[in-house]
């Protein structure tokens, strides 16, 4: 595209989130409430906000399915929900018997499981498929979108496992062959608090300028 | 981890940055004051803030290495400067002639080859290599960590090529053969303006319900 035919892009008037904290507090909200829909207006905002992450030459390769009629919903989330509760079940139910952070990770996972159809949007982040490297323009495009739908006060989660077999949810929505889906994003007011996630605190997780030198403590 | 162990995560004081200007504001930076070093405080800040991004099960599989030593970043520079010349010579070069805005990301994109060293920090997003999908968990994170930066008044470019041959950055970084490296991403004060990218809008980029059915103007 050349410059001549871009549309000038305009900021959008401020959220009142401040930047950090909305980084901070977007965590994986797995609970959504069904019946408060979400206003349209925001939809597009948090879409525009993905689009403005970068990829390879501004090629601009990601297109979003978003799923809001509640029968295909519905037929998304029971495609989901068998591969998403074996896929959870198999990685974690036994380390929650031993772990009660693991049991409530996974608690919070089969919700999702059972209930995604149930989200008043779904956003399918998609690309052309088996294009080398793509993940790189298509996660940063999610994490912003994700930020943003905090900002604007939504909750989401980022998930993945419908990927072990994505023909499924490919079929309910039409999805040409050559064109990969990379995540189910559920998107709505959440039920739970925002707050920070728990995380390794960075010393643990970086190195200077040598692997396995650690960063000094501040 | 348990949540017992888990330390308590603050969130940090507010930036003064609205969360939607600083997603919409967050364009790749490739020319950064080589002069200016980054705040101790501001790598660590950046640093955790990658570090909330999601990852499937909280597997926290990201690790940074930050390089910062001159003669290290040198010898990446000088790495990351011929993969890098060649792959954008090769893909724009020929579009360049004929497209303005094309040019002008030809010239940023070398500018940052032939000057990648020279950047106060180099960031390298590294994780254990061949794992599937893993990349869900490194590209939020990035994401993240280039808003934050944004935030903190920081330019930072997400760059890859040098993936078409990571091995001599492995070798000068120390990086194990069983550890993959997923981008560098130099930081530092920026020459440029913040200011929105082009990007095409959202109704060309998304879809409603089925594939090919077109989200409705405002």
């Amino acid at each position: 595209m050349s410059s001549a035919d871009a549309p000038r892009v305009r900021i959008p008037p401020p959220s009142g989130v401040d930047a950090l904290e909305a980084i901070w507090t977007t965590r994986a909200m797995r609970r959504l409430d069904p019946l408060r829909p979400v206003p349209d207006e925001d939809l597009r905002l948090i879409l525009e906000a993905a689009s403005m992450a970068p990829s390879g030459g501004n090629s601009q390769p990601v297109r979003w399915l978003v799923v809001r009629d509640a029968e295909l919903r519905r037929r998304v989330g029971e495609a989901y929900r068998g591969v998403a509760r074996r896929t959870f079940l198999t990685n974690y139910e036994e380390a929650a018997r031993k772990d009660e952070s693991v049991a409530r990770l996974l608690a919070s996972a089969l919700h999702l499981a059972d209930h995604m159809g149930e989200a008043p949007l779904l956003l399918i982040p998609c690309a052309p498929a088996g294009r080398i490297r793509i993940e790189g323009a298509v996660f940063p495009a999610i994490q912003n979108l994700m930020i943003a739908a905090r900002a604007r006060g939504l909750g989401s989660t980022l998930t993945s496992v419908h990927r072990d077999d994505e023909q499924p949810v490919k079929d309910i929505l039409g999805i040409p062959a050559d064109i990969q889906t990379f995540a189910i994003i559920p998107v709505g007011y959440p039920r739970g608090r925002w707050g920070a996630p728990s995380r390794l605190p960075v010393t643990e997780t970086t190195y200077l300028d040598r692997w396995g030198e650690p960063l000094p403590r501040p």
